[in-house]
């Protein structure tokens, strides 16, 4: 393996220039997602984008059946009584509501779920008797609806979430419920790590959190134009939708108690969030471990050398393929070498290989990396393990870079000039806060800026120090307030 | 490989007795799918169904994708200013179709597709502009709902259809289409022949075909009350759709012309249909293929030879495991073994292992086979063998029996009286037709019988015979009308 171009990344002007009008036109060239169905807020999964969303899917699947969840699927159809039963749920929820409804069939007052939790607890209450029936946890991967009030955006905020994946389950006590919380945040992490999506995790303020939770943990990542976009939240609900639902176990000594639920959720978004994240001008990177293909084997053919480039083509395709790698072969005889170059980093194909005559002669090809377009010269012999090597440090790159980005996109502040000054640059920002909600509404509404709450990924108290509250100077900052411009 | 026990399967008595309400009582006990949701025609399927329709759906995934076919995902809203642009699709639709609303949204009038035509079509306007476009095959597996007006039923009649692959074709010519519906005649063939599904395959009446279609082709089975439920159809669409949705190509001659489309489906009534034919009055069989289980293990143990039984269970699982297959251990101690072999039973695990102190010291272990019952002892050294032999042996059984059950339950009749005896006694009957509509359906009323169509499987055509239509006698008969009490 013999590198013979130096690492030369595709510049980022136009994804940085607009990142919206970016995305859509990935999403357009790439044809992974279609956004011009007739239905605000209601898009189309095209076969690449759909081959993307299986693997992530496959991946959420795996994480989740390997640590005790069970995959059920649940009616879309939630009867208004029992969605409405949760008091704060109901108020969160009901403005985003679609009604259903049936010419002809009165008296039944059905919505299309936002969320699970009103469907699931009636179904729980007859699941559950007593203590050896706990911890349940069940998830689906299904369509949520919300008519959204603001404005539609593709993949990110849309009427039709076609690709949530929703966690319930039910526990003996807080302690247990809490337990479960941490792994989720522990299952969410290793999501995002293997999509290289870096991500800030923030306990939720009281305004923020989740419609029916005691507290909402999220995590956010940061969009190359400085917003973050919220792509997983994990809540603990106590015993909130318990009580309504009147879902109780017997416990050992005969007592019956109220089951403590948690719910978990992630979404599409995290695709979008990947897509945007290892993008630039020329379209994007998939992690290797979710491309749909992750070798294209392109041909350099001139005149009657054809067939002896296309068999070694073949050959190194079955090679890839033995060890378990997705291998693609550009075949078309009407499209240039350089053509398809262009098409097939747009795509964000991890890894190119070409194939001419010269390289026949040497029993080597060039091998070139999608992410920085590092070119590499490797011999016959040696490319299953130069390949793996490659991949690896692909994924590796794009993760370390992304958190590199993320890291310096987050600044602690101690002053209103000096927090209004990193979110005019585009910073996420962490200022001194009391923990009263009144002080934390109000810094929010003067540094005009969304709160994504207290930092969970480091340390969330202030300590010894003695900073104030940036609103409420009389107060004692005893935790961080993170904030910054939402998606 | 030593026989012990013969063949003695389980009755099928109270199967037959009522045969709905041992449909219900399976999919309660073997925690298949749950019937309890409050709402209308909607349900909840369980983690162990989940497995099995999961096991499905790569079934169905899998047959598509090889044969040229791309998953995708469409909205499940659509406009009904599109739904209603072909008139025989609103006609035959409307009355089964939920409306969607949203408080203040005046002037957007969705409709939750019941099928996706409509839907697809604008989209397919989009992508296709030559001839080098098609044909184009698309699929989606979704939920789609019909506001049932007859009595819904637990996974047969569904108001929301939570698995439906509906798959969508667009073609240069009638030519090619057909070439299209008869490829996915095969498939579904091959996805029934898996689920060792026995078959009838019928051309539906001009009144009963799909809403919108020149012709469908239909897929029935039959229950073991005789009654028959339609688990497939194929549709040749001509260019109903493509003329009102103006779906048109570009020839190499310059010319525009209309696309000719083609749509087929199938749902979880499959699933429904596996379940039942293969059923017992203990519960069910799984073909091996899909079973989430496929072999379990029940160790006997008592007293302290446990840990000798449990380590040769566990080198068991390890070598079953490492030929690809899925086995479960069996290990709860509070449980006999003889609660195991019903529990599994009724769970349709296609062979069940025990294995005792006795096993141990002969080296063999005793093999039960779910359909029949027959045992064997089989020496440790040739288990992977015998249990992928038993495997096959299971999977043709349940084949060959469903098939001989479906065959004898077919009869032709000549008269009136014949095929009311024949439909008296549970059978499908087929009888000489015109072909003429309205003798048609004067055949269905004086017999009381649904038409299913003229058959596919054996030659439609009655030929050189001299018979005369059934109701109108004046008529010769040129067809067999296939008619059956349906579901």
């Amino acid at each position: 393996m013999r590198p013979i171009r130096e690492p030369r990344p595709h510049p980022r002007e136009k994804l940085k220039a607009n990142l919206m009008e970016w995305f859509h036109w990935l999403l357009r060239e790439a044809e992974i997602y279609d956004i011009r169905y007739p239905v605000k807020g209601a898009f189309v999964w095209m076969p690449y984008g759909m081959k993307i969303r299986r693997n992530v899917e496959a991946l959420i699947r795996q994480l989740h059946d390997s640590t005790g969840h069970q995959e059920v699927l649940f009616p879309v159809f939630i009867p208004y009584e029992f969605f409405s039963k949760e008091s704060q749920h109901i108020r969160g929820f009901e403005s985003e509501v679609f009604w259903v409804s049936k010419g002809g069939e009165a008296g039944e007052r059905l919505i299309l779920r936002p969320t699970s939790e009103t469907a699931i607890m009636p179904m729980f209450k007859l699941w559950i008797k007593d203590h050896t029936d706990l911890p349940l946890a069940v998830y689906q991967i299904v369509s949520v609806f919300r008519a959204e009030t603001k404005m539609t955006n593709p993949m990110i905020r849309v009427r039709e979430i076609s690709m949530f994946k929703e966690a319930h389950t039910a526990h003996a006590d807080r302690e247990d419920a809490e337990r479960q919380v941490r792994m989720a945040v522990e299952i969410y992490k290793k999501i995002f790590d293997e999509m290289c999506i870096p991500y800030l995790i923030s306990r939720r303020t009281e305004w923020d959190k989740f419609a029916g939770a005691v507290y909402t943990i999220a995590f956010d990542t940061i969009l190359p134009d400085g917003r973050t976009l919220q792509i997983g939240t994990v809540h603990y609900l106590g015993t909130n939708f318990s009580k309504v639902f009147e879902v109780t176990y017997l416990k050992p000594d005969g007592a019956h108690e109220l089951v403590h639920t948690t719910s978990y959720g992630i979404s599409e978004r995290s695709i979008a969030a990947m897509l945007i994240i290892h993008g630039d001008d020329a379209g994007t990177t998939i992690p290797p471990k979710l491309a749909p293909i992750q070798v294209v084997i392109v041909p350099i053919v001139y005149g009657d050398e054809r067939k002896a480039v296309m068999d070694t083509a073949q050959s190194v395709a079955d090679k890839l393929s033995a060890i378990g790698l997705r291998v693609h072969i550009d075949a078309r005889e009407d499209k240039t070498p350089g053509w398809k170059f262009y098409y097939w980093e747009l795509k964000g194909v991890p890894l190119r290989i070409e194939i001419g005559k010269r390289d026949l002669e040497q029993r080597s090809v060039v091998v070139t990396r999608r992410d920085t377009l590092e070119k590499y010269s490797v011999g016959l012999d040696e490319l299953e393990e130069a390949v793996k090597r490659i991949m690896e440090q692909i994924t590796e790159n794009l993760r370390k870079t992304a958190w590199e980005r993320l890291r310096s996109s987050v600044v602690a502040a101690g002053s209103i000039e000096e927090a209004r000054r990193a979110l005019g640059e585009g910073k996420v920002v962490e200022v001194p806060w009391s923990g009263d909600n009144d002080c934390g509404l109000k810094i929010s509404e003067m540094l005009r800026a969304d709160a994504l709450g207290t930092p969970m990924d480091k340390e969330p108290d202030i300590g010894g120090s003695d900073m104030r509250d940036l609103a409420c100077p009389e107060k004692r900052a005893n935790y961080w307030l993170r904030l910054s411009e939402r998606y």
